[in-house]
């Protein structure tokens, strides 16, 4: 495995994620593949004693190089450059235990990520996961992670898009239940929304989006037959866009939208409520689907599994989703300086 | 091209639905396949002219054999067997029209069918697409075609699976808007509908199925953070079915059981709603997809695609779905007979 530096290749932060969690042990294998080491210059946001662990643990031909800047950082084959973003000692974390140390651990590694990357010292963020638990238990006012990211860099707002394959799927609103979903779908909040989201994805490059929006009832409500939503709420919402000149289209029923996105007819669709894009999504490629946050001052992006508590430590957990995670960050951090 | 001759192949009428939508075309086309000829012995329920007239514009090599009763079918490469079911002359169909004529000719093909097999004369139908406003032009007082054959079979209950890959996926309820299907997941129907759906499993051999039920809420609503019906409906109807001795998992979070569903973990998928089941296995396969009814005194099964009026004769439908429905009508044949 060579790692070719070149200038040009972004340097993706990663954050390490709850320390007791499989964080840890992803990043080092997705840093021990060619194509990361191909297509970014990585460094490790966590700790060097985690990772001198983990490396033993997996027995891993890696060795780590800790730092206090990203200037110090070698992106050599071989080595993991460590951003030293929090003080703790391995022998406090207990692999597979919520531990408010955990917690606090993943606290201070986001924080310094966006520290960084609003210094401009690395270009993107991928993250690893965190457990939610841990957090409160360090104190940590924020429920998630998005949120995190959102609040902290001061973000106007935050889109997430999930991806897979050729589809980019974003969601008009996440945890709620399936009938408060319901009740946010309005021609506002819409029309809001597709204006936030066609903004986005002008920054990376693509002038005149096509976007498709989800309808929320099956086929489309079929004339008002099974809901009245698509027709008085949804639609009028793609008729205000299309008049400001936007290029979106629907409602589309939800069976066939994802169908004819992977023939490559959209740039991107407009899932109406949480499970809609992530069926679609992680039906079709589990391990691919990767979350992307838009609208932060930098592309972050994360694997969409958790901290995997039970596997934890084992050097079983698969980095597929990590590696493609942090492959992602760089190719969309690439996408918004070339439309700069 | 084969059409080997074996006893144990099972007979499959094929309706020719709708005729002046893309039906007859499919149909011709799947009957000149090698899998459908190797794996059934198919007889087209329908009307010998506009077939001869669908061969003629499509090119085939092909004859059309006149039947009055399955015992004159050939089953010979080469010839389709048409069952004589509806008196239209092939002149008074319009390719592409909404018409009384065409509605009447496809509840014909349907009523014909019922009748062959309730008379043991064909082992199993697939239908192929009918379109509503013709159904109603010509003065059918059923909406859907499910629910003709469940009526007019008389069966209790006709259960919808669709079938793509190796996932099985039911549904509790289908063509309701979604805040109407959020009310109709109620403890008491889903049991009812886990208990008819473990013996129509048990009727194709499955004699203890692991049948997984996906979640209402995302995350199946995280301990009734994001909604309840998960933890006050849909629990206590499995542990109910779990009492009697059914092997039934969940609520399981809709974003992860049909991924789990693919690696081979359940026999069947229990969806919530329409798009939950629908998002899923047309997104991974649209023509794939096939729709198959239990419930009924034989196996129907059917494409999930309509008559296709825009490209109706002009012979570039795809019949991959056609043959899909044929030979799993067959196949699930086989299942139920070998379990008698």
């Amino acid at each position: 495995m060579i790692c070719s530096i070149k200038e040009e290749k972004p340097i993706v932060g990663i954050t390490m994620g709850d320390p007791a969690g499989v964080g840890p042990e992803i990043i080092a294998k997705a840093l021990s593949t060619e194509m990361v080491c191909e297509t970014t210059k990585p460094i490790v946001i966590g700790n060097a004693a985690i990772f001198e662990r983990t490396i033993a643990n997996l027995g891993l031909e890696l060795k780590v190089n800790a730092v206090q800047d990203p200037k110090e950082a070698k992106f050599n084959p071989g080595i993991i450059d460590v951003f030293e973003a929090t003080q703790i000692s391995a022998d406090s974390i207990q692999p597979g235990v919520i531990q408010r140390l955990g917690g606090q651990a993943a606290f201070d590694c986001i924080s310094k990520s966006i520290e960084l990357a609003l210094a401009k010292k690395i270009d993107a963020v991928a993250t690893a996961p965190i457990q939610k638990e841990a957090i409160k238990a360090a104190g940590v006012q924020f429920v998630g992670h998005t949120e995190m990211y959102e609040k902290l860099t001061a973000a106007e707002y935050a889109l997430t898009v999930f991806t897979v394959r050729n589809l980019r799927v974003f969601f008009l609103t996440r945890h709620l239940s399936l009938r408060d979903a319901c009740d946010q779908v309005k021609e506002a909040k819409v029309f809001e929304f597709l204006v936030q989201l066609h903004k986005e994805l002008g920054k990376l490059g693509m002038k005149n989006p096509k976007i498709a929006v989800a309808a929320l009832n099956p086929h489309g409500g079929d004339g008002g037959l099974f809901g009245n939503e698509d027709r008085q709420e949804v639609l009028p919402a793609i008729e205000k866009a299309r008049e400001i000149g936007m290029d979106v289209l629907g409602p589309v029923p939800a069976d066939s939208v994802f169908h004819l996105g992977l023939q490559g007819k959209y740039d991107a669709i407009l899932s109406l409520y949480h499970d809609q894009g992530h069926i679609a999504t992680k039906t079709l490629d589990f391990e691919r689907t990767i979350s992307i946050t838009l609208g932060l001052p930098f592309i972050r992006t994360s694997v969409d599994h958790g901290t995997a508590f039970d596997i934890a430590g084992k050097g079983i957990a698969s980095s597929v989703s990590m590696e493609e995670a942090i492959i992602l960050a760089a190719r969309y951090n690439i996408m918004q300086k070339n439309n700069m």
